[in-house]
């Protein structure tokens, strides 16, 4: 794929900084489905800062034919694109690469061999990344209908897939609640250091994470001003986190998983319990696994001994901070982490995939720093 | 102590309520040192609407001779009382009850036997909760005053300690987290159905736990629309909530405690996590259990099977709902409790245990119904 | 109409309050129609609270057949009601009022004489507020049903109405912007001091103030951290706060009123504009002339000069606050109003009207002090 | 001053983009007085990622010798700088630019004719921007110390001083309810198409206005989930929006500003009235009149017939939006501008201005679109 020839695109701004200084085009030509929901306008938001992207195609299944901005007027002046119906085999066409974001058990019924010749597919819904056929039915409670390219799908947790991602055809993006309990949790799995049938997480999410369809639940007044627990021992997530850090420990890992919602915009954090494996392990030890793990990693900021992780310090921002303590008297270690569920959780993953992807610098219009206020 | 002669207070309104049918006054003569931060703000407002109660004085350290209601303006034309200096020994004298709702370290060095001649004690600070003065003195980080009278303060976890609390002179009021962690645990604990040593209780509270103080982490910008949190292993309702569930177990307990700060007012949400000790017991079996201490507690609700609670059902009222979750996959119990943090874990439940000691129905002056929106 | 029949009501704690020391029932038989919205959701709690009433009936569009306290968890154990279909006639057999909180444009095609001749009816909505067939349906683009009832309602604002609410039929609530403005505003308006021309209202809501039907601009993620203007020139409110005014001055006004919607769940701030009709008057004066209206008004609070309202003064309360600023530089007035908008601009002065329907004491079941918290 | 020297910066991410493509090094060379303001911080974060600048000292009252990211956690790994101790005079030396967030009073005692002569200056305090002495003590009852250079000084409203702003050494750039007032005005102002007596600006913000200094007003729990009008008829911002609008009308005029507390964040809406002088007058006319000052304005969007601004449409970024509808009823024009109180209102457009000052692209380091979740 050599990227040589200037594309025409709908935004005129946009495209003047996609020339670099020898007027040679290295844009990325790049179509978002599902552009409306939260982590599409999020996609759309950052891709159209992206220097080596151009915006193609952003498609909608409610707002087809309405401009963009008239739907999110923060666009406005921004991008005159108009939302197109869903097509994915068309749009395979015109991209080289396609994010979409829709609700789960639709992609795995879209994507083919074909579509995946001609383009790359970033799913950032579920479809692709529980690697068994089986435990996705069980979970989601319907039928996948591509078992043989689940197989192909590589789970997109860069920090810790990066060499598969190289070569992957299709990204299965990571939940936003399994990113941060994840990479939360990696090293102790990947290094023997815990029990590793103790693990408990208690996570936190902002409403964002609900995403955009109205529900009584989300309804301002119905979510603001409280805090719950939901899907408790239940949520979907939890066998995404165990097939990951499975992986990692070389063995069959079962976990607690309880989501809680938090009245505010965006921001995961994930509260980890685990019993210690060693009672003489001292802080200074851990951290220094921490470390060995994470020290060269862009995206990932470990806080100092007694700073815990606040969602805010990452918020629009693609980081994952770290932090952790001891607790000696019941010998166990909490290690809590927080990202933007968009950004880390969604968007900003995903674009550090076709990063990670089309080789260029990895950091490539997600590195700003978080904005806390 | 006979509540015949009728008291002249300062609010005709308050007044007028505070005989019964036969012209015989009943009221009981309250005060309270701390008025203006928040738990004394709250003691103030439901003691004022409290039909058996004359409120006749409120200490204040910081407003001293301010008019209560142009500190606290929803109490315009409700409240005529000015602060008064705070002079314990001075108010026993007027009143057949005192709350104290002061930081800690300085009720220990205040209350004297003299005082508790006169007057009940009924303390929301920490000072007298935990009966090892080592203990208070390793996590509060400065010296108890009074281990005599320690011995002597009652747990004042209405609940459980109901009898105590009938003749007690100084009920150590329970802290916010405690009380609603330790009600969702106890009949776990208190039946042997959990393994003691697997508890861990995640805690998310409002800012107003924090107080009135100013501080940058209360800060609204600083707090608002992010989550965090705080006093990781080391926060002082830890060493409380084991004393009590130690006492039901009649061993000694060490458990996981981790508070969270989250952007709402008000409310406490616990989720607490334990090993059951049995893997074949059922939803209904443990159902059953907390039925048993529970079910004619009218400040506690049990909710149905699959629901949870939330902060909102229970705020502005001295509810506690409780509900819980077999996670069958670990062999996990997940209870979550929910309480308003200043009533149920502050005013309330001094309100409370004043009706137990003084024999009036339980529920008088804090029997609304939660306000949820 | 007599109450003098103990009637069984389905709520026993309620029941248990509602006998007078006489053994005298002195209970109302209440029915709620739209009893699930917020304004629903309100009048039943502050109804099971008040003493002299039994809520006999509510009913609910939506969830017909549901146990109340599965929509609204804050009743368990407090309320066990199950929702009815609406049918205000059979209501009206055993009902001695019916609150009806429906959208607009149903009640004016329900209500009939035949009802009027069997209960009161106190209408939260809006269908019989404008005593103008026609300016109703320019406003409200709906056909008015029963313009012959219409011209019996009473337009329920109690501090102005007293006299006419009492032998009323039907009373028309005022709208909870109206409520606030034109509190704010009359006493200047009927004592001539402002040019009735230069009138302007910047009207700030919550959120509750839309309502429970799900719509994307009260989806969580989008109205909070945000402000905005809605309805400019245009909003329902402006006709019923000129036509209310226009009867105080004497003459037709005309003025501009422009709501805001704020990220909080309660509450509406008015600031109203108007220029001084005499450049020479005084703070005082003016305070004086506010006094004459209002100081005898238990439910009016007029702030000290300096002093203006914010709407946690008065949440969660039936009153209105208000304060008032001259601003000599431009010859204006400057008049601050706010209420919470579920009690005092919906529920709290339905129940106000009908304590003055039924002759008792206008405070009673309302007169709560605020929650500031 | 020529930026062709490399200059060596503390941070090397930053550094590395500094550099054109032909080596020469076209970095402006900046420091930021009050850095850990919210200003400041806003200042710091966005100088950062400016591609033309080198953001050499970061100084703080509060913090001195602390670590900027130990203060403020989003800048972890992404500044290593310490807050230096307020010395001007010395950062001058080492400076193109300084950029001032102090509190008033402050640099009009600091800025002298020997530091404007070595550096430019932009004060994003109010010590240099209104034009008056007596004008500006009798509102900031303090001195004015260096009335001099207060003549010298240029009110950087970007749109419309850019003329005098590039050849400035002093900006004083305008206060964030100003900003958007008066840009939602001057048109109408300046084409005579309103009654200049008629102007009434109900403004309101977002708590970061208020700053970083603790006070019981911006405590989370006092200020959450309620809505007041502050310095009503007595905000300083009043004389400065009179100042500049008398600039374009030609004429004194003197209005009303009315500035309310919203619990959000960031942003401001200020709805502004005014009575029409034409009564025949067209929306399409007025649209056009605004087309005519602000369709090539890169930071002003104006919205289409019946949609208005909402502080979330320009969210986190430079842009300053406008809207307005006619009120037929009354004569009277309704406008609404939004902007981010922290950007447009203040660190954005100072960088617009320093970027008008340096000759280079308007928009550059500040072009971002708005991130409205």
């Amino acid at each position: 794929m050599i990227y040589s020839k200037p594309r025409i695109g709908l935004n005129i701004n946009n495209i003047l900084q996609k020339f670099n200084e020898k007027g040679k085009c290295v844009m990325i030509k790049a179509s978002i489905v599902g552009s409306t929901g939260y982590a599409g306008e999020e996609l759309t938001r950052i891709l159209l800062n992206h220097p080596k992207v151009q915006l193609s195609h952003v498609t909608s299944h409610t707002f087809v034919n309405q401009q963009y901005h008239s739907i999110y007027q923060n666009f406005k002046k921004r991008f005159e694109n108009t939302c197109e119906a869903e097509d994915i085999e068309k749009l395979a066409d015109d991209s080289d690469v396609i994010f979409i974001a829709l609700p789960h058990g639709i992609s795995s019924a879209k994507i083919t061999e074909k579509i995946l010749n001609k383009t790359k597919i970033i799913d950032i819904g579920a479809d692709f990344r529980l690697k068994s056929k089986n435990i996705y039915e069980e979970w989601y409670k319907t039928e996948h209908y591509s078992p043989k390219i689940l197989e192909e799908s590589v789970y997109g947790l860069c920090e810790w897939k990066r060499e598969q991602i190289k070569n992957a055809r299709l990204i299965a993006n990571p939940g936003c609640f399994t990113t941060c309990s994840i990479l939360s949790l990696s090293p102790l799995v990947k290094e023997n250091l815990i029990d590793l049938n103790s693990i408990i997480i208690d996570a936190k999410s902002g409403v964002t994470g609900a995403g955009r369809t109205l529900d009584v639940g989300t309804h301002f007044a119905e979510c603001n001003e409280t805090t719950k627990a939901y899907k408790v021992a239940s949520h979907r997530h939890t066998p995404e986190i165990e097939q990951e850090l499975s992986v990692l420990a070389g063995q069959d890992i079962k976990l607690s998983f309880t989501p809680h919602l938090i009245p505010m915009q965006r921001g995961i954090l994930a509260t980890c319990y685990a019993n210690l494996s060693d009672n003489k392990i001292t802080y200074e030890e851990i951290a220094k696994v921490y470390k060995k793990y994470y020290e060269n990693e862009y995206f990932i900021r470990l806080t100092e001994k007694g700073v815990f992780p606040e969602t805010k310090w990452v918020r629009n921002s693609n980081y994952c901070d770290i932090g952790f303590a001891i607790d000696r008297r019941t010998n166990r270690i909490v290690v809590v982490g927080a990202i933007d569920n968009l950004i880390k959780g969604a968007a900003g993953q995903a674009i550090q995939n076709m990063n990670i992807i089309f080789g260029i610098d990895e950091r490539t219009g997600i590195e700003n720093i978080p904005i806390s206020l």
